[in-house]
């Protein structure tokens, strides 16, 4: 059993709580260790360990309680404290064998529910209407999701719940939470399986009708890391428009994890991938590893979308952590052309 | 050498109709054995075997007739006696080096065609009038589908055609027989490789435009399985929108049968897939494995489109085939909330 | 160190220079030896070695000069000589652990750039505005890609940068090129592991906006192969649309190269694959293999797209080079039937 330590940010509007806001908030199960650092570390964040991840016990059970806040402006989002809600959720960690049980707080006047992709969970933890599984106004409720490893059957195996998965609402506004994902109701979640890579930061990015985590360029966060460390991106589509995922200058895999299983893996590597209503994949790059540090473009790359808004920026700082020349140049170029910016 | 037995459904309009046309017919090579068991066993469908597939023998070919019909109400679909037409048209199924020989037999007053994915054929048999290879109004015609293994080549292997593919018109209307998908001429087709597993139900799902199978919520098909039996799901996108298929508290592997190859197989694990115009995928899941009975929804994740009624259930029944608790509730509430009803 | 020759093409309009600009121009390193043969070697066309190809010495540095130019009907292009801009522009290739200096040269009176996928580069290398590696109106610019392969972490390894991959304007119209890609300055850029099978033909297929390669159905490129040679199609998604890529009678592995990595390889085997914008991917298969020459249809498999004029032939004639019965027929169709010549 654990209780919980809520790594998070506000959801301010100034460059710095936007930025920290998009990063993704870690859920660190504080009586055993971090299972990654945070890449929010800043106030008025409550820091993670910074140490590299110590995995948790073998079926260890994370118990730790969500609020549905609403932010002001249309929004909406989960916390894990109350008053710290953030667009996106903060970033829910598991190992395969583990179980989750979220106590969501409905502090606002509608339906809410948290639906998980990937994982195990009975009608109950459905989170739809459907099943009668959400929380009306102001109601608390539980919900419990489980994991587990594949399971061997001859040559073949039926998949474990491994995976860059997410979370989101599923009754607010419509029977499929329409409303809800709107307002920015929806996180990442990842089940690993023992012995895979731990990053050293971790970031959310969420396209979500023509935005990026609820924000439109020059707006949409800034991710930052030191060139060399090992950055872990959770992407996650949702609403009702198709968008394709590109990351300047770095790739991965196209499979579980975005490393090779070693020379025989016939996986393609990509640097963009589709990002449709409801997908999740995640990867994990070396920053700034073969092209050096500097401030990168990520973007949806549907033409009108990156025009419109749909872009941020990878900042890779050097090794420690001074800004690389040109970059600032580049952040500054970005505030004053990007999105509505250069119309 | 075979002929066919037809385990199908009408094209009416009742509940019950819907359910079984949803479902999908199974061809079954009667002078061997069932494949597999009919998801749709029940009056006026003509059950198929319910035992366990025995494979059939290598190279066989496997001969039918197939009849184009209208269905009223702008609808024309395929099936393997005359007058039990049904949207989608039957499941065909075979193992690699089988020959499929399709008699066609259109009794519409349009050109029709049935073109396969994924399978050989040479092209009098492309089902296109880009090569003269279609059904004139009245007309019968044979089309002839060939399979292979994969073959190797160094340390790699030319593909051979096993997969989860499906078939559709291409003549009606358009030189692409837009006309005749719309009416909903369509259906799935397996092709296995041997040795691979196969499931006591199965499924057709086809992403139509805004519908399912031709069917908006709450008329969509309810899939129906016992806690423990091992389902097939054949999924298939056609149409001008994209959509993403997305099953309720179930995952799959996003590989050639939807299990891992083992503990090396670097295959995602999914729970929701793109499944736009021509693509196809299957997979099979035990229903309700570690998550229990219950009336599970699959929909399309793009949100406007699951509110406007792509959406329906998978119905897990207790193992001994008895209405789990909540679940009549869930399936009624579906009815009346889902769609256009809860406008 | 190396120099170029060009084999490519003119931008005109007959139908026999539609067809060899949509082929794929190859950049070959003169001073060692062809990678692969020309798919367009026709007058005018300067036509490139046929010889089977020859790998390039490791770690070969190719410097070449790319050329952009207005074609004219706010068409532009990329090519290796100056009067020689193709849309696509000319297909690039290059070896893990290669290096590829472009000096572009920009012949037009706007901004333009050169951004590749997949490989190697620093942020003077981006080409993009953001990080102000653009050439303005008349400029000159050198582009250096680098590449890698993969490199062993334990049990996995972080992936090295083979693969179908393409490059863009990111700079002309919008900071991400819109105006640019819009008017043809794209094309493929591929990166092969050693070992790697090498093709007899290559095609690059561009599906951007409702067109392919900039061109609408019948004016769409037909290529041609004899039947039984390995053929490399490079497949690669632009603009604003989503699309699905489909070939006749042809099928390949869902992976990096197209082929299997043997029995175990979990591989879907596909003929039908999204190809959005950003997105690109390569196979090779054998023209004609199992189902004979003949002439037959590549097409977006969106509906409306296909018979808006998003498809195309791939003309397999006989081995000895003559047409197959009924080919000539089909194409004549073609020209009659899709696109607008069917309204």
């Amino acid at each position: 059993m654990t209780d919980t330590t809520s790594p998070q940010t506000d959801g301010g509007l100034s460059r710095r709580s936007m930025l920290a806001g998009a990063a993704a908030a870690m859920f660190v199960p504080a009586t055993v260790a971090a299972l990654s650092s945070s890449a929010a570390a800043t106030p008025p964040v409550t820091a993670a360990p910074a140490a590299r991840a110590v995995a948790t016990p073998p079926g260890t059970t994370h118990r730790l309680t969500m609020y549905v806040e609403d932010l002001g402006g249309g929004q909406t989002g989960y916390g894990l404290e109350p008053g710290k809600a953030t667009i996106p959720g903060p970033l829910l960690e598991m190992y395969e064998g583990d179980t989750m049980e979220i106590t969501l707080v409905n502090t606002t006047d509608r339906d809410v529910s948290i639906h998980p992709h990937g994982v195990l969970y009975d009608v109950n933890s459905d989170g739809s209407p459907f099943n009668k599984s959400f929380n009306g106004p102001g109601e608390t409720r539980t919900y419990t999701w489980r994991t587990t490893g594949e399971r061997a059957m001859g040559r073949w195996s039926r998949p474990g719940t491994a995976g860059y998965w997410h979370y989101h609402d599923h009754a607010m506004g419509t029977p499929h939470g329409t409303a809800g994902v709107a307002a920015g109701l929806y996180g990442g979640l990842i089940v690993r399986r023992r012995g895979d890579i731990l990053p050293d930061k971790q970031f959310t990015v969420v396209f979500n009708g023509m935005q990026i985590n609820n924000k439109s360029a020059p707006n949409t966060p800034m991710f930052e890391a030191n060139h060399g460390e090992t950055v872990e991106f959770v992407c996650i589509g949702h609403g009702d428009m198709f968008h394709t995922f590109h990351l300047h200058a770095h790739r991965w895999a196209n499979n579980r994890t975005g490393y090779l299983e070693g020379p025989r893996d016939p996986s393609q590597i990509i640097d963009n991938r589709d990002l449709n209503g409801g997908d999740s994949f995640g990867f994990q790059v070396v920053a700034g590893e073969d092209v050096g540090p500097g401030a990168w473009m990520y973007h949806c790359h549907v033409q009108f979308h990156s025009d419109a808004g749909m872009s941020g920026i990878f900042l890779v700082r050097n090794a420690d952590g001074s800004m690389p020349p040109g970059a600032q140049e580049s952040i500054d170029w970005f505030h004053n052309h990007e999105g509505g910016a250069h119309h």
